[in-house]
């Protein structure tokens, strides 16, 4: 069993009060999938059950289809922790096994998360100006922004959103999409186009939760902050903390967590 | 713009009535971005704003930061249909590419979603023994097993879950993750191990949403039905019909819907 939740110290700020807690935070952290020596994949994920994980992958992209199928399988820490970060296996012969494929495209497939964080160059510029601070009061107003801009295309329950917002904190456009990522991508893109790169002193609201992937993105263009409703992982959390971006989860209209860059974040009276 | 939503013919099952009525899907369809001719990736998305999602992920994936890194951008619809399905652009001299990689691992990357239901051969056995049906009496019972053995191990608010059912319609494990894919996938592979492949007369409940591959991992396990808290995009829903797998969104304790195989689906006097 891995370890599945860990403590990150955050700012917890309601509508009377700013506290500072440690709050549990799922964990993300790269598993790799080995075959016969050959990296098949490597995918983000919650540690625990991870033979169960790529026994499943194999189901789905591989003949695998009964546990004879397999031989050889088992969990390996091979990075500087004492996290499993590593399945290796054969396949019996004539099992019809999986196309190799890399979801991570740095170097650094298959090693520990500190690797992974270490191959991330980091942003091209500074994220925000001098002295940039982000004012709590404008979380909900934020959120109901996007909310009313989503009504207007979504009304199946099923679609992500993802808002771009200026420097006056006020909302440029949202982008919806079956996927998170997809929905940060075309934020993103849009601001590609009007050459508003690097995004210093922009802030991305998004529908669901923050991975690994989703603060990557956010840094590569250069995003000052995230306000999301749902939670960060906690890869997340660390690559936000490491190029100060601010990371802001479980925002609701009365209360949010700060998980990075709380020193940029005015919390005033919290009234 | 395209298409972001498209009606689907399902039925509503509450506690007092069940009734034949459109609903509107979210559209999840595949686009492919092409590189000078060679495909880059192909990403299920949602259609409309399509050169903003291939500028914003050539933002994470590339060097290109300013719109002038990006010429003779277009999108096409290379397939049968209207719908586009192609961006195809090339990058200014000098500007680093994209490493290519496929996310789709058919041989239908880069064509339209006819295609790609078409290049899944399907289950390899009946998902169902004859005469299998699922009482609409047990949706809520399990949904209220799965959210009880999630408590036992989560309190971030950030893990899915994914439960496999036993064809007596008893929860036989639960998985989670911070991926909704991995969630699944742990609790299929379980399943491995026990060498109960194919899942004919298993249930799998899961607490997110149901996209193409949700609904290609279930097929390829051989499970019955997918039981889901959230809704199925239309490319969801279409696979599940063409192979007869239940498919049942947006589950509550007093309410649920039928996408796909409202046939095996008892809904009595629905109390």
């Amino acid at each position: 069993m891995g370890v599945t939740t860990s403590g990150r110290s955050i700012v917890r700020v309601t509508a009377t009060a700013t506290d500072r807690r440690v709050d549990a935070v799922a964990v993300e952290s790269p598993l790799t999938i080995v075959l016969d020596g050959d990296v098949m994949v490597t995918t983000m994920r919650t540690p625990g059950h991870d033979l169960d994980l790529a026994a499943g992958w194999l189901v789905n992209e591989s003949g695998v289809r009964a546990s004879t199928d397999i031989i050889g399988m088992g969990a390996f820490a091979t990075a500087t922790s004492d996290e499993v970060d590593t399945v290796r296996l054969s396949l019996a012969p004539g099992v019809r096994p999986p196309r190799p494929r890399a979801f991570v495209t740095t170097s650094a497939c298959g090693v520990c998360s500190a690797d992974i964080l270490a191959a991330f160059a980091g942003p091209d510029a500074a994220l925000h100006s001098a002295g940039w601070r982000m004012p709590s009061t404008v979380v909900a107003p934020l959120l109901a922004a996007m909310r009313e801009r989503q009504r207007m295309f979504a009304q199946t329950g099923a679609l992500h959103a993802a808002a771009l917002v200026g420097p006056t904190m006020d909302v440029l456009w949202v982008r919806e999409d079956v996927g998170r990522h997809n929905a940060v991508d075309k934020a993103i893109g849009r601001a590609l186009f009007d050459d508003l790169l690097p995004l210093a002193d922009h802030v991305l609201v998004i529908s669901g939760r923050i991975s690994y992937e989703i603060v990557h993105k956010a840094l590569t263009a250069g995003v000052a902050a995230i306000v999301a409703v749902s939670g960060p992982t906690t890869l997340a959390i660390d690559l936000a903390r490491e190029h100060g971006l601010v990371l802001i989860g479980f925002a609701r209209d009365d209360r949010f967590n700060i998980y990075s860059g709380s020193e940029r974040v005015d919390t005033g009276d919290a009234t």
